[in-house]
């Protein structure tokens, strides 16, 4: 019996395609059989939040920084010639053409697969997200929980 | 007998010094027998774009993509003090003052080496970027090639 | 007896959120008995510069780079959000508010918990950054001792 393949991914950035580029690797390795974790941390985050307007009670800073983050995948910029949002725009409109997956569909589509979305309730902390900000399906866990599903992984990527 | 050793990278990044980094382990990996790919997507695959104008038939977004992406490795920019361009110019005077090889000649030592260059043909199709237009010698393939290569790889990195 | 677990790290990023998460990996795998190495190159170098200004003689333009790049983790910006340098006291004060705690602290307790702290001797060359302008207690080293480390290691990141 062949051991159980295990793909584990720290989603640091907040760029819509180094999400996609977590995603796609993710998704493909969920097909080929992985067991899939991808763990959500710092602007990464960003990926998981729901895309209206959810009133929690905040501090000032914390909600500065939540006015000022992308609200959801669909939201996020490029990491390269981002030029003001046109960008993504772009990106967007010949993902469309090429009948490429959008992030937001990749995202559901790794739920469909059972990846393991994690969410770091460090970085929520910090930046002052909860977890009525973030989609349902979800895991919340720390840096342990990370370690204990990446030491026995196959591929460890940090994006 | 040992085993293969195997290292992977995933070169997302258009930056010039990234790209060396990426290259530089690379060729130190295969100079320990390692097999090596480099799987590039994304801006990444503007390091294995041939400098001089290949004319292609493309579509206006694609070409407009085409145009401000910078053609092959010896035109990329720095990820931190670009500063319009003259970062790389300093980086490159520096290097050659301590005789460190520049990025275009890490690639063809990585091509000697027969270190495996792959350019992701998912990304080449979304950024209209055509085979004509990158360096030969190197091989195409998708997300499921590089999974492949990855799940046995002794060393992985996204970078 | 099970084998000893290891964690090798590439710090390349010099930004105070990415060194961030890259530390606090690190002493998390520290505390689960992994063996860490964090091998510090490019940007990623300054975070092991001593704050106070260290007289070395330069030439003109590792001086150049030399004034420019942080001296020492509590300078380093933010990849996302930095406003000209606010972010990062942001980032900061929130972090106090939270009783998190901040690069300089974790990478003495990086120190405390024999993670070895690698300086590319490469890249110190091209930067012009010499040994006195380092942290004490840091090992000197290339790509050859960190292709050592990380092919045995369990989890491998380029940050």
């Amino acid at each position: 019996m062949e051991e159980q393949k295990k793909t584990t991914i720290v989603l640091f950035s907040g760029d819509y395609d180094k999400a996609m580029a977590a995603y796609i690797i993710a998704n493909g390795a969920a097909a080929y059989d992985h067991e899939v974790t991808i763990f959500h941390t710092f602007w990464g985050l960003n990926a998981l939040r729901k895309d209206e307007n959810i009133t929690v009670k905040k501090g000032i800073m914390e909600r500065v920084f939540g006015k000022m983050m992308p609200r959801g995948a669909d939201k996020m910029g490029l990491s390269k010639m981002n030029f003001a949002g046109l960008g993504p725009k772009m990106i967007k409109d010949i993902m469309k053409k090429h009948n490429a997956i959008p992030l937001p569909q990749l995202i559901e589509m790794a739920l469909e697969q059972d990846i393991k979305l994690v969410a770091c309730t460090m970085t929520m902390d910090l930046l002052g997200l909860k977890e009525q900000e973030l989609l349902d399906n979800i895991e919340y866990a720390g840096v342990a929980a990370y370690l204990a599903d990446a030491e026995k992984g196959n591929i460890n990527l940090f994006i």
